[in-house]
């Protein structure tokens, strides 16, 4: 199967249909029409082989994972997520994959009412790059530069455990089947928290999601917002599965520092924290307040159960090994 | 050095700043302004090494490269560029590489006043995604469906040189040292038409850039216009290198089928011709007629003084081989 075959047989006329997409696959660009007094915000998220996923994932799992990836920086910003741009390097046409694929793509791309509006596909190294956008109300953009002294930090899900799912993998820590069977549910379909996002708008005060890890996460809102913070480990919620296979000394590592989760971090004033909490259940999120914005520049505390705890190592970034 | 310093050195705060750029690099995405009544064109280009270039290609020429394929296709709908997110997987940081690559990525965004407004740096195999946002009047894309039987084609340059730099390299074809010189540069760095996508706004009917091959690319306009058409090979214009090197009769396979060209191809009445050819002359660029559009239902015949012109093997596409 040649290249235009396949984006007929697999992109073309598949998903949904946007009226705001004026011309999508098919043609040099798209064109598509942003509506008055909204933002356009773009975000760009890359998965490689062998680096952010085992070459064996389950193909319907990564479809899903490349766009949720990408829609979680779309809901950190509060963004309402709108067309998403495509681009597959493949070291091969296998047909089957590409099926399984496609499917798990259009179907999170369905769910939140995303068009796909093109792409490239080229022959190399299984490399994956989604350019999402999205739009906002002017001005209305959750930004990780406005967090202020007194505001309270809040995550929207538990944490760690598509850490887990991977570490077990790689070293070969024990799980029962319903945990391993939870924990890969975790790492294969992230749940990008659009609705979260847009929820946020106006009473949040900043917003990141947590990719690189909590410590490495929250390090950038302290940074770009002048401030400091303390965090209550014991605050940060995790699952049940996580709870079962380590003892609470050994998970700091996955829960604090490890990435992969995409729940959103934000912070919120006082006035603003209860309404905001009960906004969010309205939508199914129980959002878990772990800690306080400081005067500061920059800092970061951890505690546990009043202790100070030693941060685990720095969140994951390329070309550091 | 590490991701996020690898960020701030090459990418934040260097190249030009545009004022619709609300939110650059730094957040979870960037936020831009659309002006009202301008459509956003979009579009996705991936260079792979080891298939779209050589690993040896020189970087400056790389970093320009990439932005160029992809401003040609916001150049082939008329389109403004205004902003691109790169998404960059590098094998290793090789510090004096990558002040070459982004040297001449800068170099070209400020040429056509493009901003880098956001992307992804990941370790990987090396490979190079650009997504190009351009604005556009509404309602005056330049698309591939609007050929009418009648109209004349127009390509605006020489083609088949980057396709000679290739294979001269690939097949020990035998170049002085100016050709070479001439052709590589056309290679390396390509000249996206960007000022005269714009003219064709209004004037042209249809529009193409050459990056698969003309004999492919005009077969995409003539099926989405459901017309015919003809060409005269001989009226195809090409360089001087390239004449010095090939006798014609080898010629055409690098001229008609090979692509990487970035030249436009596009469709003009006969009421606007004239006009249209003066207007490109101002721009400095020298557009030729190379044939005309006839009814039908997207065959194309290829004529030499007048003699059928057997097509020479189709343009470039993956999962061929």
């Amino acid at each position: 199967m040649k290249e235009f075959e396949l984006i007929n047989r697999y992109f073309k006329g598949r998903g949904i249909t946007r009226r705001d997409v004026d011309l999508g696959i098919g043609d040099d660009c798209a064109l598509v029409s942003v509506p008055e007094n909204c933002q356009l915000a773009v975000t760009t998220d890359t998965l490689v082989s062998g680096v952010h996923f085992f070459a064996d994932i389950p193909p319907r799992a990564l479809g899903h994972r490349v766009l949720a990836v990408n829609l979680s920086d779309l809901a950190a910003m509060g963004a309402e997520p709108t067309w998403v741009s495509l681009a597959l390097t493949l070291p091969d046409v296998d047909l089957p994959w590409l099926e399984a694929f496609t499917d798990g793509l259009h179907e999170i791309a369905e769910y939140y009412n995303v068009q796909i509006i093109g792409g490239d596909t080229t022959q190399g190294p299984l490399t994956i790059t989604v350019c999402a956008k999205g739009i906002i109300p002017k001005g209305k953009a959750l930004t990780r530069g406005g967090a202020k002294v007194g505001d309270w930090i809040f995550v929207t899900g538990p944490l760690g455990d598509a850490a887990l799912a991977i570490e077990a993998r790689k070293r070969g820590i024990a799980l029962t089947p319903e945990n391993k069977k939870a924990l890969e549910q975790r790492f294969f379909y992230p749940t990008p928290r659009v609705a979260a996002g847009q929820v946020l708008r106006g009473m949040a005060t900043a917003a990141i999601d947590i990719s690189d890890g909590l410590v490495a996460d929250i390090g950038h809102v302290l940074r770009q917002s002048r401030v400091n913070a303390v965090i209550h480990a014991d605050k940060v919620p995790v699952s049940q599965a996580l709870k079962d296979t380590l003892p609470e000394a050994e998970r700091w590592p996955y829960v604090l520092a490890y990435g992969d989760d995409y729940e959103l971090l934000f912070t919120v004033p006082d006035a603003q924290k209860s309404a905001l909490q009960a906004k969010l259940k309205q939508y199914g999120v129980d959002a878990a307040c772990i800690g306080q914005i400081l005067p500061g520049e920059g800092k970061l505390e951890v505690l546990l159960r009043g202790q100070k705890l030693a941060l685990p190592a720095k969140g994951y970034e390329h070309f550091t090994a």
